[in-house]
């Protein structure tokens, strides 16, 4: 029989554990043993719980056919479900949201474009079909979609290592789509496979730090249009950055060129600050970028700039995007680099697209399904890819700038991409004047936003490890590359997982007097330790990650408080019970490790003593006649019931 | 103020959680704060902990500077340690078991080495060097090194993949030792970063498959020679093998042969039952393969059967291991060839060795140092790769035999480098005569060892997840390759340490009666809920992988519990109280996740409140000012306590 047993009123007496008395005959409660199941139930659950955590298909329970085949289209186009609701009202918000956003992403994706080395074209087009894609099939009611700074950087980082883009121009552009083919097919694959929790396994930190120092790499690079150099480097490190802009300040610096863009760039951001300060005003640095867009354009055309120096944007492609089915590589080695660009930038824009779309979530209180959004984002890129399109997502500040301008449904995302599709037909060779510098100027106060010094000194107030990780991504976009920079967040965040199974914290616990509770000592400085006996708590399931390291560490504890005991002369230990409560779980090489700790202690004569297996741990154990081993009744409901029995056997053997 | 009710004697009263007072007032404990610790003390802490787990450095503490030379050259070659208590009783013991390994090592490093595609000869000389450098190194009392069945094959296979052992051989050969160098660097370069906690990557259960299925692997492989085949498959899966066997069943077999095999392999297979049966005698297996060569050499050398399609040894070296120092690649190519097939190499043989040595550790009750012993190893590699010898490692089977026959020190593996010298020297032309069938038969015998189907049994009893991993490694092995199954094995490691990272278990709680203490309800069924109480236990640190999990989980624990009650008409969910005494550790996307749930239930009109946090959990809590923002009075030591306080209010509102 397992002897269990429960505290009788000796929470309001003066507790002293080692003077209780056994209370044996009082039990009540022994440790519950789970009821049996089913293996297939077991594996079932499991992998449900892992791979279906939010239940997606409950609502198709208990449902006819054709039901079932309605429900299973509003799931993959969510278009069908809140369509029947759409209204007037609605469609009044969603196009001032459009509009807001569209006059903000039309320069913005000029320049975006050439972060990512590609005509300017490119960036509009990927502001045209991407969004209409995600509005029939997305579940955001508030992201705005298309191409962002971090990931055409990123985008154009990685094919420059394989191409030209100047001399190789065609290929470039040819691999350039085939990594957005792929990107769309890694994110649609993940989310299919519903394996879209493995984008959590980067860390927040990591991101914050990422991103960062993205930004700062894209605000020196726009110092080649900003202060008008011809001869720039191509790495992108601020050391050969400086050395470029130092290097060209005599001769390379076009002093036009600076004074346009510093006016704009002030004006930018005036407009900012006055959004940030009145949240009413927010179209004020929505509609800003386009103004100056219309405005130095004007200027340059009626001064002439350009024959002076400042340069301008020259040549726009004028129509819609045409099909580039044909220019997708889908074998050959540039397949594979298109695929390996495309895995690494497709999952940086998921990062950032699913990161988006539950913070607006989060803040609107509406249910946002990860796995679905990634086959959305999936789908929009590939058919980006056949479209001329590069790899676009969700982005940072345009979304908030949908989100405050009052749109209202995916809508916003159509009358966005409309009012693209005319810029298109009808605008774009007036684009033709207008000054890089503007277009600098403008990714430059956009890219400031994600430099997120608050996070990081968040971060560094409450996780020093944690600001490790932001501070080494951080500095290797900014020092090195963002290759690397990307690297390095994700070997961090690996380690932190490393260290999290590898090495479980293990603690001592002390009674707190007068009451039947075991705390942590070194958290509650009044908890004492009872004599003849060590309590310690272990702080994870005991995988065979970790098995190995709790043993000995239970070990450790053991040995250094013998010695201290030792030295001051008091009684040895007799038992030592170790607090389950946080084992949620065990597998054979944990029992395998809990077998040699026993043997270990009975050659040291100390008795082991478990308290409050849960219901996997003491069916595994009982299954593998570990119970048996050590008794049953070395089993405990509660370490307060297991020091009762305990205590007056040590004091008798002391 | 933090508000912590102790539970003042009400543990012996009928306890009805929502009739209780709120017990304001009586507060004795508030959740403790630990003591702020220093960034840098911190990050010394948590890398101590990772990387010196066992305070190697223990014994340096206040030691003088020569003392501290004298224990460092100690740590280094143990040797010098347990040396000075040599005597002659222990060398008596050491003597009789290195004889014994001796007579059953030189059979087996014949046979292995042909595993391994490489000449008899090369098994000899691994059996030679590295036992040497252990043992002035190695800190194990009772592993035996040597060529090892699982290894060689391992090697074989990879080295094969590459290059053709029969018409590369001079290639093939430098290959080899190449891989050998490698497997000795990264077994050391492990040992001394001390990152041997990597090897515990591969979990218990998949070895365990991974061993039966290279075990199944190499006894077929085995039936070439047992049968007397000369035109033999060279793929290793079950399926080509059988396909091999039945298709020269009719013109391949050689009656002689498969007459010769099939009698030493019962006499081998007998000796074995009677070791098993009296551990007195383990003494007749250990000696048997040595004699079943012996008497099996001189048949053929009188019978003459080498004319009558016996197959043998035919050619063996003479003479002790040459130096191969210049044969290794260390550019180009082919050393990254070697780097690759070494790692992987390197790194079973590791996990086989650490194993082997633990496991007599714990039976003896001696501390072994597992980044130590990881030194000596690659050390004892990297010295034999420059001597001619192939990877070797610990033998499972030679050291159960070598504990058994009473070894007290390394120097029985010094004993029996001995005995294998003087075999190389003066009888290897001997075995010219030995038939291929009784080194098949002997490699039968020993490793129908490794398949351990009383582990994989337990396995299966104990733990259903392990033993899928378990018999992926197996029939990936036995159906595919040993690289495969090496590859599945891994995986399956790898798929379950991220299961544990992104998925940790949660439990509702709820009252066990007449007691303060709360239990997860689905393991004690009498437990109650408290009416408008909603009790949620977390189980793992919240950390960016699991963070949103956690929180998604929490959430729909509440909505699963307010539709049940909404369908029984049962008052509302008031209260949601999070244990988070398993929550040991907390990171700011944990606490990001935190401040989520908390928005997500106040738009609910649920509170949230906070049971138990740790140290770690609650300093940070504080630093983020979370425990500002969800109120320091919701924030209590025990689930008890926080009940107590909130029931009363959850009855108000009901």
């Amino acid at each position: 029989m397992m002897g269990h047993h429960v505290s009788d009123g000796v929470e309001n007496k003066e507790l002293d554990a080692a003077s209780l008395p056994s209370s044996q005959g009082h039990s009540i409660y022994k440790v519950g043993f789970p009821q049996k199941r089913n293996f297939f139930r077991e594996f079932k659950d499991a992998l449900k719980e892992t791979l279906f955590a939010d239940d997606p298909l409950r609502p198709y329970k208990d449902q006819t056919g054709s039901r079932k085949l309605i429900l299973g289209l509003q799931y993959l186009f969510p278009i069908l479900e809140w369509g029947r609701d759409y209204n007037f009202s609605k469609l009044k918000g969603d196009i001032i949201a459009g509009l807001t956003i569209a006059s903000l992403c039309i320069p913005q994706d000029i320049g975006y474009a050439k972060l990512a080395n590609m005509d300017p074209q490119y960036g509009l087009y990927s502001s045209f079909v991407p969004p209409l894609v995600y509005a029939l099939m997305g579940s955001s009611r508030d992201i705005a979609i298309g191409p962002v700074a971090v990931v055409s950087l990123l985008l154009g980082t990685l094919l420059r290592n394989e191409l030209d883009p100047v001399t190789e121009r065609e290929e470039y552009i040819r691999l350039a789509f085939t990594a957005t083919f792929f990107a769309g097919i890694t994110q649609a694959a993940l989310g299919f496979l519903r394996l879209g929790f493995l984008i959590e396994f980067l860390s927040h930190a990591a991101v914050v730090g990422f991103m960062g120092g993205a930004a700062i790499t894209i605000a020196l690079q726009q110092l080649k249009g900003f202060l008008g150099i011809r001869d720039f480097t191509k790495n992108s490190d601020i050391i050969s950055v400086m050395k470029s802009v130092w290097g060209s300040a005599f001769h390379g610096w076009n002093w036009q060129t600076i004074l346009i863009g510093s006016a704009f760039l002030a004006f930018l951001l005036c407009a900012k600050y006055i959004g940030k300060k009145n949240k009413g005003l927010f179209w004020v640095p929505a509609i800003a970028p386009l103004i100056s867009v219309i405005l130095s354009t004007f200027l340059v055309y009626i001064t002439h700039a350009e024959k002076h120096g400042v340069q301008i944007v020259k040549h726009i492609e004028k129509g819609i995007n045409t099909s580039s089915v044909n220019k997708i590589y889908l074998t050959g080695s540039s397949a594979m680099k298109g695929f390996r660009i495309g895995l690494v930038a497709g999952m940086v824009a998921l990062t950032e697209a699913v990161a988006i779309g539950r913070t607006f979530a989060a803040a609107k209180d509406y249910q946002l399904d990860g796995n679905k959004e990634m086959v959305a984002l999936g789908t929009m890129n590939v058919i980006g890819s056949m479209t001329s399109c590069y790899v676009a997502t969700g982005s940072f500040s345009r979304s908030a700038v949908n989100c405050m301008a009052g749109c209202q449904t995916a809508v916003s995302n159509m009358v966005m991409s409309a009012a693209v599709l005319l810029t298109l037909e009808l605008i774009t060779p007036l684009f033709k004047y207008t000054p890089n510098a503007i277009l600098a100027s403008i990714i430059i106060s956009a890219v400031i936003g994600l430099i997120d010094y608050e996070a990081a000194f968040l971060i560094w107030k409450v996780d020093r490890f944690d600001f490790v990780a932001c501070m080494g991504a951080f500095l290797g976009v900014v020092f090195v590359s963002v290759e690397i920079g990307l690297l390095i967040a994700v070997s961090i965040s690996v380690a932190k997982i490393l260290l999290q199974v590898t090495r479980p914290r293990t603690a001592l616990l002390g009674n707190l007097p007068r009451t039947m509770i075991y705390r942590n000592i070194e958290q509650y400085p009044e908890a004492t330790r009872v004599p003849g006996i060590l309590i310690v708590r272990v702080d994870s399931a005991i995988y065979f990650t970790n098995s190995n390291y709790v043993k000995e560490r239970i070990l450790r504890w053991l040995r250094d408080e013998e010695e201290q005991l030792e030295a001051k002369q008091l009684p040895r230990i007799d038992f030592l019970i170790v607090e389950m409560s946080p084992v949620t779980d065990i597998d054979t090489s944990g029992i395998h490790a809990l077998e040699e700790l026993h043997n270990s202690l009975q050659k040291r004569n100390v008795q082991l003593v478990l308290a409050n297996p849960g219901p996997v741990v003491i069916d595994k154990l009982r299954l593998a006649k570990f119970t048996e081993l050590i008794g049953d009744d070395k089993i405990f409901l509660t370490v307060g019931e297991a020091v009762m029995t305990c205590a007056p056997k040590a004091r008798e053997d002391a």
